[in-house]
């Protein structure tokens, strides 16, 4: 795959950080697609390709594109592919890939399990990639592809990979809004943020090998009642927070239960 | 305060880290006392300092009597001690200094914002410590022996405290949860742990500047009902996490609307 002619079909965030990684290794991006022109011309430039906002425009001759836009969009993106593309691939955690059996010969999922920002460089090296194709060898060209920017890429059925994202859904994006609702109460204390900074770190860090239900800490698990009792008194403006406190609190009781914690 | 007298009224995470970070800045540990004499024993041995479990027979004569018992126990332990420490403070992050008022002289709070594991070194430069106390002079002291082991010392009210202690609930103990939950839904799925370890360790570490609500991403910021739906639906066999998700995912919304969040 190296020197691959890729399409890009979406102008987003993981569009622009995968059109960057797979430039960096030598592949040609011919065309970014996006409904919107300036959005797709902005890409284009940084990726020294073609670009349009007519999809009927897409160049016919790579040898993969790649379907990055959002889970609603992309079927409705795929109805307007008017050509059989060597082989077409999306991005997406949770849409399977039926989505493309309808029309498409050869297709497959590239689904990089990362949390991508606009403006954040992402090392792809520690980015692993979850990937699946219709036939033996779609997979291995995907497979090289991916192989191209990540060292660990996983083949893994549609199924297997919605319950993969919605794993990532707690893991990456709750546990950002546990860190917003804890934001939220330092400000009304005019405490800094900043000082949570190492507590967080060193949570994210303590389950690198896992066993995170067994490395609880804190009131709940050690069934502090009277603690919770005055956290609940203390959240008790905070209606949202609070029942978040109590829901939460149960749940690690309740691993607790499982695992025989100590109190 | 270097080489100060300290006597560690407790044998647990937190006095076992701050003994032995006290005593690698040269204070002495003269003595260590908990209620299992075993428990008392072991860590007095690796601090080279004498024992007891018995709270009548602490020495007199430390500088600093650190009580870094669990929250319940303080009360009951304070009411034991028979004579005037020259100063005497609690490691809590939730327990008022009132507790000390009815009869210590000089008394204040040493708190020490971390999640400490049994059998993992802290580096507690790292670890933002909280004090308070009830006269200039005993604030100076918990402030040097403090700024010993850590660069970063706050004074704080009891009550800000608090809030700073629940704040620290969700940004540590709770997220920690959504670990937990991510790992058992791999663990159905038979698929490794670790390959949610780059994305944890990116959400962590892109809110290292705060803003977490503006940096949310996922379906419930993008307000993807049709995805939450499919995840509702994949999770109904799990109740409880289906209604964490319900709860979380609202949160998430709420926080976005307050932000003007781009969909």
């Amino acid at each position: 795959m190296q020197s691959a002619k890729i399409v890009l079909i979406g102008s987003g965030n993981v569009a622009s950080h995968l059109g960057k990684a797979l430039k960096k290794k030598k592949c040609s991006i011919l065309q970014v697609y996006s409904r919107s022109a300036s959005s797709a011309k902005k890409l284009a430039l940084t990726l020294k390709s073609s670009y349009t906002n007519d999809i009927s425009q897409l160049v016919t001759n790579a040898d993969i594109y790649i379907v990055a836009v959002s889970d609603d969009a992309i079927s409705s993106v795929l109805s307007q592919i008017a050509f059989q593309p060597s082989l077409i691939v999306h991005t997406s955690g949770s849409v399977s890939d039926t989505v493309f059996s309808d029309k498409f010969k050869q297709y497959g999922v590239l689904y990089p399990l990362q949390t991508f920002s606009k403006d954040k460089a992402i090392n792809f090296l520690k980015v692993p990639i979850f990937i699946q194709a219709n036939t033996k060898s779609s997979l291995k060209k995907v497979r090289d592809l991916a192989g191209l920017i990540s060292p660990s890429i996983y083949s893994i059925t549609s199924e297997k990979r919605k319950a993969l994202h919605i794993a990532a859904v707690f893991a990456c994006n709750f546990s950002n809004n546990m860190y917003a609702i804890a934001e939220r109460l330092l400000v009304k204390e005019k405490i800094p943020f900043s000082v949570l900074v190492p507590l967080i770190t060193e949570t994210a860090k303590k389950i690198e090998k896992g066993n995170a239900a067994k490395q609880q800490t804190g009131p709940a698990v050690r069934g502090d009642k009277k603690l919770l009792a005055t956290h609940m008194e203390f959240l008790k403006q905070e209606e949202d927070f609070k029942k978040i406190y109590t829901l939460v609190s149960q749940s690690i009781q309740e691993f607790a239960s499982q695992y025989g914690a100590k109190k």
